[in-house]
Parts: structure tokens; sequence; C-alpha cells
């Protein structure tokens, strides 16, 4: 079973991932991300799907054309977690 | 330029076309889709992406895990045109 992150480790996540919020209404962290062009948001997409399934942590997001937004939680933490710092670092290297 | 749909065939997309809907407040089209795990919904959407790009014309899209949500409409007829309607049939094509 995968922690919630503590308190400090939250506000640890947030302070160290500037490009990160938290979300209204739930414990999750946000993000948005543009592109060049669809081509490149799908290459990026892409590395993350891959990465996700590889981790079973599985992100919620939406894109149209260069533009990607992503919400990351653990269901099974019932908030952020390890999985959403780890997986935020991902994202956070391939951000353009 | 792509033009609109008229009203006798924005009605004959629907009518044809059942698992969409209009879209609440803009002239487009929603549709749900479900499939038995992330690898599945993400070579679904691999497929669209593909087809998206390859006609310059890109969904508005949301997925999480196995789930994927697609709002269609044409920026340049400012709402429904025969793009929306071909890659409504291409989508459909796929559905599980």
């Amino acid at each position: 079973m995968v922690q919630k992150l503590s308190a400090d480790a939250r506000k640890a996540f947030f302070d160290n991932h500037p490009a990160w919020s938290p979300a209204d209404g739930k414990d999750a962290a946000e993000t948005k991300l543009q592109f060049s062009d669809f081509n490149e948001a799908w290459g990026f997409m892409s590395r993350v799907a891959i990465y996700a399934d590889k981790h079973d942590h599985h992100p919620e997001w939406f894109n149209v054309y260069n533009r990607v937004e992503i919400t990351l939680t653990t269901h099974d933490a019932d908030g952020l977690s390890e999985r959403d710092v780890a997986m935020a670092g991902f994202i956070d290297a391939l951000r353009p």
C-alpha cells in the first residue's frame, strides 16, 4: 500500500517543482505544457504513457493540438504519493 | 475554408452516430469510450493521433487509465464540419 505524502513532503514537492500547483478540491498536482505542434505534444505523451504503464501509475490528462494538461494523484493513497513525485520529475525532464 | 455543417447535415450526423452527443455551450460533438486497460486505450489514442495529424484535424481529448473522452469541432468553421464527421466515423470503427 502506497502512503500519502506527509505534510512536509507535500510542501517540499511543490517547493521543488514550481511548474506544478495543487489542484482545487482534491489532493492532486496539476501542470500545463505547451509544445510547438501536435507531433511534439504526442511524442511527449507517448514517452509519459510508456513510463505510466511500466510503473502502473497513470495520469489524468487532457490534450488539444500542442497543449497538454496533466493532473497527478494516487488513488490507492487517496492523495499525492511518491509515485506522483517520481512521475512529475520524469515529466519535468521532458518539459520543452 | 471548410464549411460548417448545415442544420440538416448536423441533425443527420447525430442521428447516424448515436454514440455522439452535442456539447454544451458550443457547436461540437462529444463521446466517451472505455477500454479494458490503459494499453488498449493508448493503442486507440495512437491510431486516432496518427489520423489526426495526417488530416491536420485534432481532437480535444481527456484520458485517465482505460477511459477516453473526446470532443470534436472545427475551429476554422466555428462548429462541426465534414472533418468531424469523418473523424467520428474513424473513431466509431475503433470503438471496443
